[in-house]
């Protein structure tokens, strides 16, 4: 069973260009077939094609029903991108798998990348939205200056993920000496949650000192030495965990 | 700090030679020159190359590391694999990075794939273990009959993550009525421990029940529906959790 992403099918009821031709050309789906949709805000509609042609797709809605979460709070990301786009899109879709509220892209003193074309991991998102059978879509944001980002207003607590004084996991140690708390031991299932993910390089000394001063408490993912995105990956999974509303 | 990898230093004391050519060509590195060398199952070496040329380079050992790891017990991961091989090639990366002990593919009915290079996936664990900075490889197997699997000798526990009876977290019900524990709530810390991850059309109820009957105990890995490779990177990132040592 395929389901499809209209935002605005309650206004609309329609299915968007994209999504109509998927449903029309690719799956060959016709006038009284049913189909399954989310307005990525929560929401499933159970729905009939009433109409449509090669580009688009007019239904009308049987029944709504209000998806809850598998998460309480919220679990929100954001990171320094790297140099590869593939790398940004998979933990977008991993990410999106899990479960996950919204994802904002630093753009810091070490990052490999300045410029990052939200559009496409958007659609990242959708995608793997689709393929998990959720009803919520992350909010995507453009790239942010790190000292811009930090000093935003955010209802929840607040985390930066870096290796400084985490260097006896990795063989060659990296300096630092104040060991960070385990982002799983700290984390709080009930109140939204903000962690954020350096690049390769790592955040800046002066930019940890920052964050600190702002009200992210530092932590570590652990003792291995993870890439970005694996690193953006395991703080999710590590508040999903924590936050999951078990069934 | 560039780390290499030779799986038997101490005997040949050398580089094999796609190492060699890595560290003289690519990293223009040459006679005196300091290098990390690990043999990928705990030991970690400092050593001076004493001579090279394009193709060869030997080495003397200044000292010998036995590393810890940074999970106690067993990780180990048998994965029905995926159409594609990318997919194979990143959850072997994802899994080395946050640290596990071996990797099996199997042959399941619904397996989208009967053969695979686990040479191919062997590199892939070796750079993720040089760039995690990790002195463990993974042990690669060979694609294995899931029938003939299951009835091998494990000395720990094992586990079998499949979506029968976990219907409720996705928006469209796959059926099935009893749930099963969450891997990371009856996972030990301190017995090695086994999951099996089924192909993205799920192993089928006759595999499933002789599974059990083998002693793999049923488990979920949550309320999302996650692909193949994600489940796989889930459920040795929960394992590692549980088995994690704090330092």
């Amino acid at each position: 069973m395929h389901l499809f992403y209209s935002p605005d099918i309650e206004e609309t009821l329609s299915l968007p260009d994209e999504e109509a031709a998927h449903a029309i050309r690719v799956l060959r789906m016709g006038v009284g077939d049913e189909i399954k949709v989310t307005d990525g805000r929560g929401k499933l509609f159970s729905a009939n094609i009433v109409s449509c042609n090669k580009k688009s797709c007019q239904i009308e809605i049987n029944e709504r029903t209000e998806v809850e979460p598998s998460w309480y709070s919220g679990v929100h990301l954001a990171v320094a991108p790297t140099k590869m786009m593939d790398r940004m899109e998979w933990m977008t879709e991993k990410c999106t798998e899990i479960g996950f509220d919204s994802l904002t892209f630093l753009d810091s003193t070490n990052s490999d990348r300045r410029v990052i074309k939200t559009e496409r991991i958007n659609k990242t998102a959708i995608s793997a939205m689709k393929q998990s059978h959720k009803a919520f879509k992350p909010e995507i944001h453009d790239i942010t200056a790190f000292k811009s980002f930090i000093n935003q207003q955010f209802d929840g607590e607040k985390f930066i993920a870096h290796c400084y004084g985490n260097g006896s996991g990795s063989l060659i140690s990296e300096g630092g000496s104040t060991p960070s708390p385990f982002l799983y031991d700290v984390v709080s299932p009930d109140v939204p949650s903000l962690v954020l993910i350096g690049p390769e390089g790592d955040f800046t000394l002066e930019e940890v000192e920052l964050a600190n001063k702002a009200g992210f408490r530092s932590v570590s993912l652990g003792e291995s030495r993870l890439r970005t995105e694996t690193a953006g990956v395991a703080a999710v999974f590590m508040m999903w965990m924590k936050k999951r509303i078990s069934q």
